[in-house]
């Protein structure tokens, strides 16, 4: 999927709401727990009720890995099941990788090619932290996404992102120096980034240095982070927010009507979104 | 593994040798591409063929992953063959994650638990970007250990990881701030570093932070990194090196003898390694 054809289902669907797939089964109701593929059963409920609402879905890999086969087929089962909607769906692999050049070879093939994996996502989240040469075998792929972390939603994202750095380009937070550099490894038609919405007001500086990459934008709900102000400092002329909920969607209700309350999270979300791109004059 | 066994197991091997199972059907002998499970057949060869000289495996989940439930089937194969002499080696899942706290809690899962997923290696790789609460939930696994990213072997390595950064402690470059970071998150005992070889002067730095944390050096063969120089500026009085080969033992030869030549070029570092230890007094 094209910026272009990104931002033109933005426009279609008055959304900018992605929906994490982190099926954790403890959480699950009592009659989907009992299901045979109950993860499989549990993100098809969740994508059924939420699938005119979202742009976009993204399944947490570590939710899956952790099960072992069972976790990965029950994935390949969402996938294929998301496969049927692809036109209205941006599909991001929330796997936080990144190694040297053969390795990240190995795991772009893992997202984006099909035929190797199983999988065809559009887009993967990468770390920074090894640097271009574990960046760019994802880049090699053509109309497929990387999605780089800059400033994460953890508490964590103090240790080392918003450290001082002595860059090229002066002393700056190292998360700055991250998007600094790495603009330089692909461009707005192939590269976003992780901006944690927990600190919405850093967005501002992001903006002055990506301003038109779209931002994946995660801790909005259970994380505790105000989707007005990642709006307001992030929002471009193509949109460039995608906006993500995971716990506070997929587990609004633990019962029967697990669904129902699902989607009426997402649709507070999206309404909140659509009135968001009319006041940017989006809309 | 504790820190004084995985001591024990250098000694009696004579050896610190790391051998990276990153297997690639495409470099294969012809008559091993042709078999049911190649890559089970493939590590098996390799593991019968060097295992008197390695103390650990290091699988790179990225080669396993890019071929779907089919990849993962021949690693979980390939750990289950290497379960039967888990008292004489040390398995470390070279994954490279990091991810905010419950999202870490299901890689740590992933690798640690095996009714879980099926895997029960003693290490996993984790990047550092995302800070103390990402790496935490590893550690929080007893016997368990963290291999923290710290300098790379990559060219990439030199576009953050070797930045300075105006920290604590002073004006230190971005991979010496995370070794003096996460000391404090973990300890000799649960937590170990990569350090590229291809940087062997750099080690020098990094003992002064970490004395006495074991450290994984990969990037000696195929990467050109060098062995003495590794010992020279690394080794430290429970040895402290894991030293890695994958390319320069696995592809050896593409030919019917590919696992006698494999086991002729970890014998030769196997030899170089045996001749380190005594120099330093330890044998």
């Amino acid at each position: 999927m094209t910026r272009k054809e990104l931002f033109q289902l933005i426009l279609r669907k008055k959304s900018f709401l992605c929906v994490g797939l982190d099926p954790d089964i403890t959480k699950f109701p009592a009659h989907i727990r009992q299901a045979d593929d109950a993860i499989f059963e549990f993100n098809k409920a969740i994508i059924d009720a939420t699938r005119d609402l979202a742009i976009a879905y993204k399944p947490n890999l570590a939710f899956y890995e952790s099960l072992g086969i069972k976790g990965i087929q029950s994935l390949i089962k969402t996938m294929d099941y998301l496969e049927g909607f692809r036109s209205e769906l941006f599909l991001i692999a929330d796997a936080k990788r990144g190694d040297i050049g053969n390795t990240s070879t190995q795991y772009a093939k893992t997202y984006f090619e099909k035929s190797s994996s199983g999988f065809d996502f559009d887009a993967v989240t990468v770390a920074p932290y090894m640097g271009k040469d574990s960046v760019a075998p994802f880049l090699d792929f053509i109309n497929k996404w990387v999605i780089l972390l800059a400033l994460t939603s953890n508490a964590g994202a103090a240790d080392f992102q918003s450290q001082r750095i002595e860059a090229p380009e002066g002393t700056v937070k190292l998360f700055e120096h991250v998007l600094q550099t790495s603009r330089q490894w692909g461009n707005a038609e192939n590269m976003m980034y992780v901006v944690g919405a927990t600190q919405a007001s850093m967005l501002q500086d992001v903006r002055r240095i990506v301003p038109d990459n779209f931002l994946l934008i995660p801790g909005v709900g259970a994380q505790g982070g105000n989707l007005e102000d990642a709006a307001r400092y992030g929002m471009n002329n193509h949109c460039g927010l995608i906006v993500n909920a995971s716990r506070s969607i997929l587990y609004a209700s633990a019962d029967i009507d697990f669904a129902e309350k699902a989607r009426a999270e997402a649709f507070t979300l999206q309404k909140e979104m659509e009135s968001l791109l009319k006041n940017f004059g989006l809309l």
